[in-house]
């Protein structure tokens, strides 16, 4: 069992901001009220853009990232949070130490 | 009172990986140890780059932030963990949300 961690970059369309942040609040609630496998899942926003966003994550092992992709509310925020965006997201999975 | 997440991505001279990954350790340790106002501290590794570190960090607020760079074990670790890299560490600071 492997720890990993992930950093997704979220480029947020200009005057999608308050969407987005409450899309994205009521999909963490949901992470923290479901996923025991996911250790932190916290959104923050660049101090150099204000449009993009990057959430810093990390699970127990591969099966918690899979049971988190796989969930029913992880899959029902996906177009409402793309809705938001001005680009594709960029998600970098890491290695756990 | 806002919450500031950090990536610090450090890049480590090849063969100086176990050296730093020791002295991370016992660094992290102290953190946990002495920090209430740090919410994680995680190391990852990058997939594609196994000389790249990425550090996952939050704190509470900039008092937390401020009082983890003023300790004196994060003081003593600089050197050892400078020691080991093979570049200037990139350190991007994030407003939590």
């Amino acid at each position: 069992m492997s720890a990993i961690g992930v950093i997704a970059t979220l480029t947020v369309a200009e005057g999608k901001n308050a969407d987005f942040e409450a899309v994205f609040a009521e999909l963490s609630a949901a992470v923290r009220a479901n996923e025991p496998g996911n250790l932190f899942y916290t959104l923050t926003r660049s101090r150099s853009n204000p449009q993009v966003y990057k959430v810093l994550e990390q699970y127990v092992d591969q099966d918690a990232l899979t049971a988190h992709g796989a969930s029913d509310y992880f899959k029902a925020a996906g177009p409402k949070l793309g809705a938001c965006l001005a680009g594709a997201p960029e998600i970098e999975y890491l290695d756990g130490l």
